[in-house]
């Protein structure tokens, strides 16, 4: 029998606000789509509900821009208040230039606008609302975990995606910023060929091939399809966090 | 109903010599997978077979090396013959220390040695054998597609794809280097989210994403899974080649 993998996408899932359990919304994604969950089947939830949920919505006009960030944001052109949450939403500033700011996010992924959103969010009459990445997204990633389990009685991956940019490439892919119950690279060196060669150098970042196929039904014009269930991905490598992705700072040779 | 797409790795592929004839090689692994092809089916198929079949293979011995890569072996600790060939089949050297050698490739892409690979070659008794991208991927993608179109009567989208690194991710990630019959990058700028609101940047490398799912199934560490049919990707956004990931050197901060 070939190989397989599944990915379904979960209809019936209503606009997320501030604490809604995404437990009991999952749940009911399930039911009203016709699915279920499995053991060691991946769900890969996205960002935006999971940041709604946790309530990481900002209203720009509660934000007070320091001097650092007017000064930035006249440089850049942009909002000094978004600039004002990009600059506490990071470590360090990577390359910015007018239009564009590129971070090193708190969480250590290099990114525009640390990850903050203004689309998908409720625009209410004159205020205006932006979305922060979660604050632990493995951390976020783990509760949801347990939480299926003593509700469902299965053990399913989590991942947590986003789309983020690439340094040479056009346009955005799914990426892993929280995971839990799966492994996030496969570290294949040691391992032989085909022909019995040792592999130099292979290492598979799995957890981003799983966040890039769920997006392929995510889409990102709507998110209406933000809970995608991934079905047939076999490993045995040991669990890991998101954080296993990030290339420490002194491998980078782009900064 | 719920969206879904499966991802089917196709069983029975044999050895890959050069000058096989790999629509052959296709229509015998669909027979033993119990297998079929639709229309609008995408068949990811490994740069590996795509190299061998068009005889991209190099005798590391019969490769001389000039000066400069004597000088940057020395430099790099790495193999004169190899490092010959990582210039010729590249640009620019990008970035280089003990090691780790990244280049832009002679397609645009920016990897670590060229994508030149020693592994899964077979290696004859004193010989070492190297294989290298080929030449023209997305020309390749594009007879394979006409092909298929001809001896089985389907349209189906065609991605050859690789494993590469990315700067600030561990791991690497399946990457789209051909593409025929279907989007490599969908632009949804313009396009309202679920409020209303203009999406501001928002293009997305669904080929990217293709060729990350396929990955999960074709894995590294041998090639007897190097061709993976994905079934169930919509969309109405116009055909591209892969040259429409490739971001142009004006838009680079990173180099």
């Amino acid at each position: 029998m070939a190989g397989q993998i599944n990915i379904i996408a979960l209809e019936g899932v209503p606009l997320v606000h501030p604490g809604d359990d995404l437990v009991e919304i999952i749940i009911n994604a399930l039911t009203l789509s016709n699915e279920c969950l499995k053991n060691d089947d991946v769900l890969v939830v996205a960002q935006k509900i999971i940041s709604k949920a946790e309530g990481r919505i900002v209203a720009l006009d509660s934000v007070s821009p320091s001097e650092r960030a007017e000064k930035l944001a006249i440089e850049l052109g942009k909002d000094p208040r978004q600039i004002e949450l990009v600059l506490q939403e990071s470590r360090e500033i990577v390359r910015s230039k007018p239009g564009v700011v590129i971070v090193e996010q708190n969480l250590g992924l290099v990114m525009a606008n640390a990850g903050i959103d203004r689309s998908n969010v409720v625009q209410q009459s004159d205020q205006e609302y932006v979305l922060l990445l979660p604050v632990d997204p493995d951390a976020s990633s783990n509760r949801l975990r347990e939480k299926i389990n003593k509700r469902l009685g299965v053990k399913v991956g989590i991942i947590i995606n986003d789309s983020i940019g690439r340094a040479w490439r056009v346009g955005t892919t799914g990426h892993a910023i929280g995971v839990a119950g799966l492994p996030a690279v496969i570290d294949l060196r040691g391992e032989k060929d085909m022909f019995g060669k040792e592999l130099l150098v292979s290492e598979q970042a799995v957890a981003d091939e799983l966040a890039s196929a769920a997006s392929l039904l995510q889409g990102q014009a709507s998110e209406a399809l933000p809970i995608v269930v991934v079905r047939g991905f076999k490993s045995n490598a040991t669990n890991q966090t998101a954080k296993a992705l990030i290339r420490e700072r002194d491998m980078d040779m782009f900064r």
